[in-house]
């Protein structure tokens, strides 16, 4: 994960906007561009919109993704470090033997 | 990135959730966490939200990477490669020289 | 609507918190409550949300009806008339002859 | 209200869209469409984003109002009374003599 997160800190970087950022406005970005993917199955099933519009579908999971790693860097913290420990703490909340049950 | 892929898709498979997941409800989690990522900065500044909310903060910021690994998985597309296609792309639309304008 | 409007309104100047109220954070407030309404349907069918949820689901309706109220009064703008005005732009954009056809 | 729920549903059934409407979709649009309201927001001030953007600001509000009602129709509940309800609940939840508290 190192190399993207230095592909989209050195494009911020170039374009001296990390003076913009702040968490709030991040978090406002990261709800637009889940948004913008979700508008991608506005009115139709996961295979409609799949079959119409996989390429932008990418796209917004890509700026999903952007945004966070913009996120974590400003914030100071290792987003792969935060995934395993949410993964540990998932893990007592939902324990195996609850197999198949519904994710919350 | 590939150790967290790998424990989050692990995680879903031992609890059989595989089943339960497409694209469309996986877009709407999408949304969900980032609001409740968003929520921390309701009525409050950047500093406020993190003084009082920073461990909530990232483990939201974890959740929202966790559902964007489990929807990649789903459609079958590497994360690193669709951020890196969409740089170029960003690149592209944003120029260099148009240094320190508002990121759209 | 007045009744409604002003109930909201003075429910929130009882409690004096108009104080806190600026126009960017009503709007994330929607966001939030949008979401909220949203969590009823994460994993389910309409049909099965209903059925499960349904008061949950009119609850969070009301809701985001209450913080548009609020935007309005905030923003010293009349709901009915922006809701008129919108719908006579909407019918220019989409004439009635094209019956049918999926709405944007 | 009345005039303008009116207006709402006359328009879709001229259009013979309410074929297309279902609550989850119709949830999912309330969400896209508080984000579009949100847009304006993304790195500004409350200020600045109504200097820059207050015609766009107020037809998202009505976005977001004409599909609570279209979904208020879907649902077979009255919007007024739905928030007049609400806010009895709310009352409960934040006695008067909290005043000055923040908002949930």
């Amino acid at each position: 994960m190192k190399e993207i997160i230095q592909e989209v800190l050195a494009f911020r970087d170039e374009r001296d906007w990390k003076k913009y950022h702040n968490e709030k406005d991040l978090a406002i970005s990261i709800s637009l561009e889940a948004n913008e993917l979700l508008e991608n199955f506005q009115w139709k099933t996961s295979k409609e919109a799949l079959a119409e519009s996989k390429e932008n579908i990418k796209e917004e999971v890509a700026d999903i993704l952007i945004y966070l790693i913009q996120l974590a860097d400003k914030m100071e913290i290792n987003l792969e470090e935060e995934v395993s420990r949410k993964m540990i703490k998932n893990a007592e909340k939902y324990p195996v033997n609850r197999k198949g049950e519904a994710v919350k």
